[in-house]
């Protein structure tokens, strides 16, 4: 059976899987990532690391059908990369980098949230589906669109950028791309542990997050569970938001799912609840509410959709 | 060359037309909408309408590809159209009905907002563009997407309303849904009169509107060209909540280029100059803005959508 190879290139690490044609995960590994020279030294590791699997596992070049790469940051429609922050890379075709670094091989190069929810749709939440929304509740909030099938990049790669528009017009202190109010300041995990702060600080009501020096996610939603005021009151806030979020988006291509992943997925069960509650009560023309999941391939989402993109290219 | 029909289904009229392959418009003609038996009499009309034009012009049988149909409401991706409110149908294939009255003839259906995008990519302000959204500010606001070239549809058959969900929090007013502060009671025709009347009544400001007994779009754009003040109020309002509606759906979907069409529309560049101006103020990752530009079809576009509908599924 042919090979294919999917990579999901993170700021902090390099994940590799090297698949079967029919999605079988056979080995799966990670690297650092060495950010410096526009992103040279990421290539010449990607090709590295994929040959020397290739040698170990004795697996022939004509056998090997692509790699498919996911980059933390804007990929546009010719597969360009303006600007990738996390990376420090600007002005680059990464196809072209990975291409001539191993002989020609076919590459193919996406947005990691949209390769994410490529990933979901081949072997995770959303498989049969054609039409969906993945969001990643992480640092900050991400987010990957497919329609018909195909990821959607948009004219400036920005498409499914859920995180930065306004939701809560009352906010006043800004997220880090400048404006105020967006589902990215509120809803990652980041923001979560923000607003739980601050209702701790502007309420008195009894909290077991009070005791904690510090505390995460998990802490939180745990105390939520157990029906603490001030978790529930984070939680309903936050998790608010993002059902208003998805709701507008909802209205602009009503898409057959929302997944949800990243960091605050680990919440689980209780926060598509909390979600779907809030969802609701944003929807005025929609006879019935669209189905609102947990991801399901956690951090091997990348991996999956970057090999899936090189099954679609074949089936060009 | 081979013949195409495109129909225009309207509350009030249904417009047709009869088209040469290459996007020619031959024939153009209207007749009135007979809303009764749950759209049977508007079927047996088209039906009746387009056998007749192909005796007057001597079209054959097998030289008609086919006839596509804009409905005004939602139509999901397997054509079905669970309520038609302006045409009193629920629950039917209005494929099936044509097609069964044209001696199993190729019929396309598609939403009349979504077929309109369509009609201009395909011989309007459009061309060469793969991913738009028309923007139709009439009686109401609707939208249509098209994404790679194609129609987005939804789930629901309500991808694009983007008329449904609050851009201003502070409106109390409900909205024809029952939601507040959207855009369809804002920008729409119906929206900008209501908002230049509010203001007249709220401002004590000088106006040549308040020397009317009554006035329509073009008294209020012709007033804001000469520097009326309650004019350019209304449309800095009207015209700046429309721009942030855009901006939002620039972060879900990313466009090549907006459409402004419908009667507001006809306010001319002036319009769009004031929705590009507020555009500009909503965005924060936007490395560049995207185009925005009047429709150019007019009333057309959708006979023309409806047309290439045709030529879409014949390609497929």
């Amino acid at each position: 059976m042919n090979i294919i190879f999917g990579v999901d290139i993170g700021g902090t690490d390099i994940k590799l899987g090297m698949f079967q044609e029919d999605g079988q995960l056979l080995s799966r590994w990670q690297i650092s990532t060495r950010v410096m020279n526009n992103g040279q030294l990421i290539f010449d590791d990607i090709a590295k690391e994929i040959r020397q699997k290739m040698n170990e596992q004795s697996v022939s070049r004509s056998s090997v059908l692509g790699i498919g790469c996911g980059i933390p940051g804007p990929v546009d429609n010719q597969s360009f990369v303006r600007k990738c922050v996390n990376l420090g890379i600007t002005n680059i075709y990464p196809e072209q980098e990975i291409t001539k670094r191993m002989g020609g091989m076919s590459v193919q190069i996406g947005n990691d949230a949209n390769v994410a929810a490529l990933g979901e749709m081949w072997k995770g939440s959303a498989q049969g589906k054609r039409n969906i929304l993945l969001v990643t509740l992480g640092t900050g909030v991400g987010s990957g669109i497919i329609i018909d099938g195909k990821i959607v990049n948009g004219l400036h790669g920005l498409a499914g950028e859920i995180g930065h528009f306004t939701i809560d017009p009352e906010e006043t202190e800004k997220c880090t791309c400048g404006g105020t109010g967006h589902l990215n300041q509120i809803a990652s995990v980041f923001g979560v542990l923000h607003y739980a702060k601050r209702f701790l600080q502007e309420d008195s009501a009894y909290s077991v997050l009070r005791e904690k020096k510090d505390f995460n996610c998990i802490d939180l939603t745990d105390a939520a569970r157990k029906g603490d005021a001030i978790a529930l009151k984070t939680l309903n806030y936050c998790m608010g938001c993002l059902a208003k979020g998805l709701a507008v988006t909802a209205h602009v291509i009503d898409p057959d799912i929302f997944l949800i992943g990243g960091g605050m997925a680990k919440a689980g069960q209780l926060l598509i609840d909390i979600i779907e509650e809030h969802y609701l009560s944003n929807l005025y023309l929609m006879p019935e509410r669209t189905e609102i999941k947990l991801a399901a391939l956690g951090n091997d989402a990348g991996i999956y959709g970057a090999a899936k993109m090189i099954l679609d290219r074949k089936g060009d």
